[in-house]
Order: C-alpha cells, then sequence, then structure tokens
C-alpha cells in the first residue's frame, strides 16, 4: 500500500539502505556525537549576531565564491598553531569536513576507481565513498587499534587505491597515527600508482601529540582536513577545512558547487576565528576530562583504548549494545558504533562525565554483559 | 616547473576543465548573476541577527538533521503561494539548489545512468551530472527557445534517461514551459522506463503564470526545485528546496552528508520566511522592471526573447561577446552565456536598468557587430 523509497528509481545500492546518524534522543547527558559540551562564551556569540549582521545587508549577493578572508584566517590558524606556513592558497573550506572529503572523492575518486580506509574509522569515509560512486577498501588495523603497517602497506600494494584515507586521532577508537606511518603510507600509496593520502585530523587539538601539517612540504598529493566542529565547538556551524598543495585546492574548485559557502557561514566562521584563544583554553579543559575518563574508566575496571581525542572508547562488552541500552537507562547517552565489544564516549563537562562515570559504576555492578 | 592540477591525479574528465561561475568584476552595475537588487529590508536585518544570535548559543552542537521547522515554514510557503497544500514530509532543503540537485543526482542518477536537460538551459544541471558520474543528455529546443516537445519526446524514448531535467522559467533565456509540455514530457518518460523528472523552478516566483506544484498530485516520479536565492533577495543564505512525494524526500536522506545545513543557515532561512510578505512585494517591481526592459530593448531595436523570469535573453549579435564587451566598457554587466547571438541581463533596480538602458542604445549606435 505505502509508496516507499524502494517504489521509486533509486540506484539499486541505496535499496534497503538507512540515513547514517547517530540516534537523537532527548536525555538528560548527551555524549554520543564528541561535540564540545561548551557553548560558545557570550562576547563570542555577540560578535556572530553582528558580523551577520552585517552580512545580512549584502544576503542579495551572491557570497564570497573563493571565500578569500575565511581561508587566510583558516590559514593563519594553522600556521599559528602547527609552527609551519599556509597560506590562502593551502587552504579550502567547505559545509563542514563530509563536504571537503567528498569535494576530495569527487576530484580523486569517483566511478572506476577506488578509496582505502583501516577500519574501524570514520564511518562517513566509506559511505561517501559510496555517494561519490568511488568502491571502498576496508584496510585492516590490530587488535589494539594502531595501524598494522605492514599489513597497510600490503593492502595498498595490492589494491592500489587512488585515495588513502588516514584518520588522526582515530574516531572512534581515540588512537593517534606516528607520522612515521603516515610517511610509510604516502610512500607506499605512491610506489602503488599516484594516489592521494587524506589525513583526517577532526580532532588533532586534541592530541597529546602534534599535528601532521608539516609533512605537506615537498608532498603534493598529501591533504590534512580539519573542522570547526570540535575544538572550536561549531558542530552547528559546519565548517570542515583543509591544507594541501596550492594544485589541490585548484583541483577541488572543479567539482565544488559554485558559492558553496553561504555568506553567514563564512562570516560566523570569521567570529569565531577571532576568539581562537578563549575556544583553545576549553579545549585544555577537555583533554583534562578526557584523561581523567581514561583514569576513571581504569580504575572502574573497563578496558580503555589510548586517546588523543575528545572522546574515549572502553570495553569490553559480550553485548555492546546492551550495555549502551543500560547506560542510556541511566540518562546517559554514549555511542554504539558497531565496534564489536566496544562503545564511545564523549568527553563532556565535569558534571556530564561525573554522571556517566556514575552509571557505569553502576552497570558494572550488574551481572556481566 | 610549475605544478599544477594536472600534475595531480585527477579524474581524466576534469582535466583542462575550469571552475564554473560568472566573472567578479568590480564594475557600478552587475546585471550578471540574476540577483535581487534589492537588500534586504532592515527589519528583517535585525531579526536574522536575533535568531542567529539564538542559534549560536547552542552553535556547540550539531544543527536539526532534518531541519524540521525550516522544512515546515517551507512547506507553508509553498502551500500559501501555490494553492497547493504540501506539508513537511513533502519538502526537502539544502545548501542551494544546486545541492538539491547533486543529491537528487546521486540518488536517481550517478555511474551507469543518464540525465537530460532541453539546452540551452542552467549549465550547472549538466556540470553537477558531470560531478556524480551521471552521463549527460543535451536535449533540443526550438530556435524560439521553446521547447520542441515531439522532438523533446523522441530524444526522451531514444536515450531512456533516468532523470529528466525541466527549468520553467528557462535560464539563461526566460521561456517559461506550459504544464501540458511537462506532463507530456512525464508521460514519455515514465514510458521509456521509470524515471525522475525534475522542475527547475528557481525564478516561478517571477512568472506570469503559476507554479507547476500542483502537478506533484498523484505522480511520486516529479520533483519541483526552487530557491531562496532570487524571490527571497537570499542568493547569500545558499538556500534550496524541494518539493515531492515523501519518498521522494526519503530517497535523498540516503545519500544527504548528516547534518548538511548549518544551524545559521537555518535560523538565517526561518526569519526570511517570516518576511515572505515584504520580500514578495519587492518580486512585484521587479516584474515590472523585467517587463519595461523588454519592452526597451525592443523599441531599441534588439530582439528580446519572452521572459518570465529576472532577467531578459536580447539580441541577436553577431558577436555577442563583443557586444559583452562593449557594454563592460561602459560599466555595466550582463552575462555571455555562451548561447550564440544573445546575452543576458538581469532586472536591477530602475536606475541599474536605466544605465544599462543608456548603453545598449550607445551600443546600438556603433558599427553592428
Amino acid at each position: 500500500m505505502n509508496f516507499g523509497i524502494d517504489d521509486l528509481p533509486v540506484r539499486d545500492e541505496l535499496r534497503g539502505k538507512s540515513p547514517y546518524g547517530a540516534p537523537q534522543l532527548d536525555v538528560p547527558v548527551r555524549l554520543n556525537t564528541n561535540e564540545n559540551p561548551y557553548p560558545l562564551p557570550e562576547p563570542l556569540v555577540e560578535r556572530i549576531a553582528e558580523r551577520v549582521r552585517e552580512a545580512a545587508r549584502d544576503l542579495n549577493r551572491y557570497p564570497d565564491r573563493d571565500a578569500v578572508e575565511l581561508r587566510t584566517q583558516l590559514a593563519k590558524y594553522l600556521t599559528d598553531t602547527s609552527g609551519y606556513a599556509v597560506g590562502l592558497a593551502n587552504v579550502w573550506a567547505a559545509n563542514g569536513s563530509n563536504e571537503v572529503i567528498q569535494q576530495l572523492l569527487q576530484t580523486f575518486g569517483g566511478p572506476g576507481r577506488t578509496a582505502i580506509g583501516f577500519e574501524p574509522s570514520y564511518s562517513m569515509h566509506g559511505l561517501i565513498a559510496r555517494g561519490t560512486g568511488t568502491g571502498w577498501i576496508s584496510g585492516p588495523r590490530n587488535d589494539d587499534f594502531t595501524i598494522d603497517l605492514a599489513a597497510a602497506e600490503r593492502a595498498v600494494a595490492e589494491h592500489r587505491p587512488d585515495v588513502v584515507f588516514v584518520t588522526t586521532p582515530n574516531n572512534p577508537t581515540g588512537t593517534a597515527v606516528p607520522a612515521g606511518t603516515v610517511l610509510a603510507l604516502y610512500e607506499a600509496a605512491q610506489a602503488a600508482k599516484p594516489s592521494m593520502v587524506v589525513v583526517d585530523e577532526a580532532y588533532i587539538e586534541f592530541s597529546h601529540g602534534e599535528s601532521l601539517l608539516p609533512l605537506l612540504e615537498g608532498r603534493p598529493n598529501l591533504v590534512v582536513s580539519r573542522t570547526m566542529s570540535k575544538a572550536f565547538g561549531a558542530a552547528g556551524l559546519r565548517l570542515g577545512y583543509l591544507a594541501a598543495h596550492p594544485a589541490v585546492v585548484d583541483a577541488v574548485q572543479l567539482v565544488r558547487l559554485p558559492y558553496h559557502l553561504s555568506a553567514v557561514t563564512q562570516a560566523t566562521a570569521l567570529a569565531a576565528l577571532e576568539h581562537t584563544d578563549t575556544l583553545l583554553k576549553y579545549v585544555e579543559q577537555l583533554k583534562a576530562e578526557r584523561d581523567r575518563l581514561v583514569d576513571e574508566l581504569l580504575a572502574i575496571g573497563y578496558e580503555v583504548t589510548p586517546s588523543d581525542a575528545n572522546f574515549v572508547q572502553f570495553g569490553r562488552f559480550a553485548d555492546a549494545h546492551e550495555v549502551w541500552q543500560r547506560i542510556l537507562d541511566r540518562g546517559v547517552l554514549v555511542r554504539d558504533n558497531g565496534v564489536p565489544g566496544w562503545l564511545r564516549v564523549t568527553a563532556g563537562t565535569p558534571e556530564e562525565n561525573d554522571a556517566f562515570l556514575d552509571a557505569v559504576r553502576e552497570v558494572k555492578k550488574e551481572k556481566d554483559v
């Protein structure tokens, strides 16, 4: 009776699929989507209103198609925080790092081409590959979720992918990837065929280590992607960006939708960048809370994957989903990413983290699952 | 020496291409991109600042992934202005109608599939087809830029496209497509194979006729796409949307990037929708100016394509680009869309249109080109 998706002439590979997205449940403590728990400070909120008011007076005109001011300020931020100098010509921005990745796959992947990621990792890499007609190869990881370099190099040599994704710190495991591993993978990828290596640094500001931006030097087929969703506390803004050789920035403009980045998005992002110092102080607080979560989870008796991100993967459970439900029953929403035996919790405010820790202490005392 | 795009492993079909986009030149009168010349009224600017301030207080959280409030208000606008009732379940929104079209092609086009448009028409249809790996078929038009229905039906029967684009009013010609033509094309398309028909109504508010929204009744494979860039005077906002059977709205969510629509975009669009009545008064002024442009261009001795949009196609010229340059030399930027013999001018303010008309009067007196 009901006319549904499968009655439409949708692509075969979409039949029976569900939209990506974490359950959006109305619970007191939401630690499931790696959001920054700290609202933007009020002076920044006012600055956003001010900048958007100014932009709105010209809203009948198309936005700056090349987002020159925004890319210049993003480049300055990267330079200031990494010590590696990049400029306007090295930086590109889009509606969330998802759109950055989509543009990269439209440019360097697509029909007849393949991309590889080392899983479990950020599942959107594979989903955007599917959405762009790019073949997806699931590469291996060690049992401790580090990248098995030898196995990864073999996979690259065997499949000769056009795009190699390396997520560091990795989501959902929190695992940092050493620069040496990325360098080796870059060499292995180039040896197999000319190909792009995309280092997804969405969570790099929370890392104990350094950004891999300096690896861009002399490596035109390397891309580092970033987002303002996490460290800048602006998930609602949808602002992702990349740094790479200027030729890469030129190339993605062949597939970007013209005027893809609205004037209000550009204005809001520029306001947030003016407040970088304040926002990075929140990052320091979250790193301390992340480390506290690791310590407490270990003390409770859970296993924990070492984390360089604003979240912690913990386990192991015979039935992770059942544990997820039991935590949810106590008013705390964490994430079941489908990694067998493991769950992921975002570092929230101290109060939210306490609520989470209380919940998992209780769960621990119950019959094991 | 210089490492450029073609030194990267970009897709073959991108080699040698240039990014899409009108030249952005700094001239006194810009009538080249069909922008609404009227800035948003100041009370709306203030309301945008207010709504964005509110949204910014929650910006650390992801936006409403389903944009429920915005889609509800867009549905109300469509219902109020067309008399055909649509609701939340019928409406989807994205970053500009370009992203709407991209999502439709990712869902219903893509590798191994084809789309057809009747050209000259909105060139992004073909470019987004390329970007999504969809084969592009250039369908015919009559010499007067109306759709040759018999020829269009033959093209559909021959090529059996998966997606059929009908732009009404058509860009860059301004030509409205009668409902009967769209209905016949829908039937021809379904007879060839199950396929989607996308009616691009970006400029419909400027038409002498009515929206084709009522054709959605009983036709689940029909989609009507819209934008807030033109009638709402919000090109800088990048807000496109579609109306269709709820199954279509469900289907595009299989390919949409999660949280694609930022909280500031949603807030700004909602503010603009509160001021619909005021903005539609500007539309009436622009329709009168568009009609004046037609009359004056004819009086000067040019040929004009009948226009239902906020722009006018005029000619004919042995060398349209040379005429474009001569008009530009007089401080007025119009658009050379590459339609041999014709140029396109956007209806601006009365003063801008006067400046344009003065310029083309002068050009007319020069040696013919």
